[in-house]
């Protein structure tokens, strides 16, 4: 699956993913009240609306970018019907040749990893049958239990070439009270990549490995580190524009290639609407304003090779 | 919540919860085959027999114990039919009196784990009404992020008085790969432990803070000192039993009032009649295997006293 990313990134020019992460508010209001409408103010009808919201954006980006990366808690919260619209935007992401970051942030000990590897990138047995649950590309791994919750995702990644993101270093402004913290004069942040490239090494694809690592976009000068600290992994960075990061920053995420990163915007795009460049399309033409943020976005990242 | 907990935990005179961790092969055949013959080799005959063996062990502890643990991966791994298995056995634990702790270790960034935090505890607006998605009574959560990570469930858990335990030093035999690296001498954990006491001094209930931790049976070296750096948080601890923390080793957990700790056993429960010692009862009766190995823990619990 990296193999598959580096060449739609490759084909399409553009190392950008869309965070699908549908807050209700970024959802236009039409969306909302037809689905009330519909089903009454229940979790169904939020479901339902975020399902509308995810699929008029997807029918505009699928062409211009590699993947997307829904954010599952946006999901969760809305209970079984969310997680039904979770999965029905997942399925319909890869049907439309996207691939699809499952931003899951899972990680337990070694059973439970297990578990949870096979929920989002594996299968499972029932009888004699072999069964998928939620089927993304990708997820994104929390590293705090160590290796032995690392290692179930990474043999799963193996079995179904499939891949993970580790957190390494979160883009929000307290990731530092426990990631920067000097073990031996380096932050934990470095001993953490430096467990990616390890655990990466032996399940690389042709030039990336299947485990890559979350770095986030507000820490250019960590960024350059940790790109030298984990060669081979990719690199998936949040923060982005509304979080504050700028493109000129992200250079340092690359390899010398121009690949090795590839960078989300979530709300910047889904809900471009609602900012002033891109008010003229209205809330019924979100999807269309969505399109252009993503275009725009596409240029402002190639403006730094 | 919190007052509530103890209150059961007092009650019962069992500081020990069930983690309801049903790995398919636990469940024993007779279900799994007639779940089977009703709707074949399908998701939704696993969530079934998992819903099915749940629902019998409940029955035959809830009496005897304050709580239970569901931990969510292993539902997750049946996709839907696997989440609705698990909301349906959250509720019904509730409805059996029973508190009800979600095994989620979720946490991201402030937005997202705000998300999550609604998911699990907290509740949602559709249009004017406000609805709830998973319901648990208390939920763990990871705290890589830090603090923007954390607060958004401080937050939910002062609002709806619910609880959340945040990993500091878990059970599995590589959790020191990061959580032991030293930061000015002193463990990462311990760091961890100084900010759960922080982030619970202003969501006290009673005696004890609506934030409380996990700390593994099987450091119990680091529960002494982590027991003391956090005098007002309860201590969730895994690993008793099939992990090989022993009843002896748990002392420390506790404060000298004789609260301040509850026990998980999940596997050591129920998977109980998988055992030599309860043997006995046969796959047939398992759930009666269950409430033996319960009794028994809670009397090997009670023996530290």
């Amino acid at each position: 699956m990296i193999n598959r990313l580096v060449e739609q990134i490759k084909a399409k020019n553009a190392p950008v993913v869309v965070g699908l992460d549908p807050m209700l508010s970024y959802i236009p209001e039409h969306l909302l009240k037809a689905a009330i409408a519909e089903e009454g103010e229940t979790l169904e009808a939020a479901a339902e609306a975020v399902w509308q919201y995810n699929k008029a954006i997807v029918d505009q980006i699928y062409d211009i970018v590699p993947a997307v990366k829904p954010q599952i808690a946006m999901y969760e919260q809305f209970g079984i019907p969310g997680m039904i619209t979770f999965k029905r935007t997942v399925d319909y992401c890869k049907e439309k040749g996207l691939v699809v970051i499952g931003d899951v942030k899972r990680g337990d000990i070694g059973s439970t990893s297990a578990a949870y590897a096979a929920a989002h990138l594996g299968r499972v047995a029932v009888g004699n049958s072999v069964l998928s649950a939620f089927d993304e590309d990708f997820a994104t791994v929390n590293p705090y239990l160590g290796t032995d919750g690392i290692k179930p995702f990474v043999d799963v990644c193996r079995q179904e070439k499939k891949g993970i993101f580790v957190l390494v270093k979160t883009s929000n402004p307290s990731s530092g009270e426990f990631q920067d913290q000097l073990v031996d004069g380096k932050p934990l942040y470095e001993l953490v990549g430096e467990m990616v490239n390890a655990w990466g090494q032996d399940c690389m694809g042709d030039d990336y490995s299947y485990v890559g690592a979350v770095v986030g976009a507000t820490y250019p000068e960590m960024g350059k580190v940790l790109r030298r600290v984990m060669p081979k992994a990719y690199i998936l960075v949040p923060g982005y524009g509304a979080q504050g990061g700028t493109a000129k920053d992200l250079r340092p995420y690359f390899n010398a290639d121009g690949l090795g990163a590839i960078v989300n915007s979530s709300r910047g795009i889904i809900a471009a609407y609602k900012q002033e460049k891109y008010k003229k399309f209205g809330s019924e033409h979100f999807d269309e304003a969505a399109r252009a943020a993503a275009l725009d976005m596409i240029e402002d990242i190639a403006s730094i090779f």
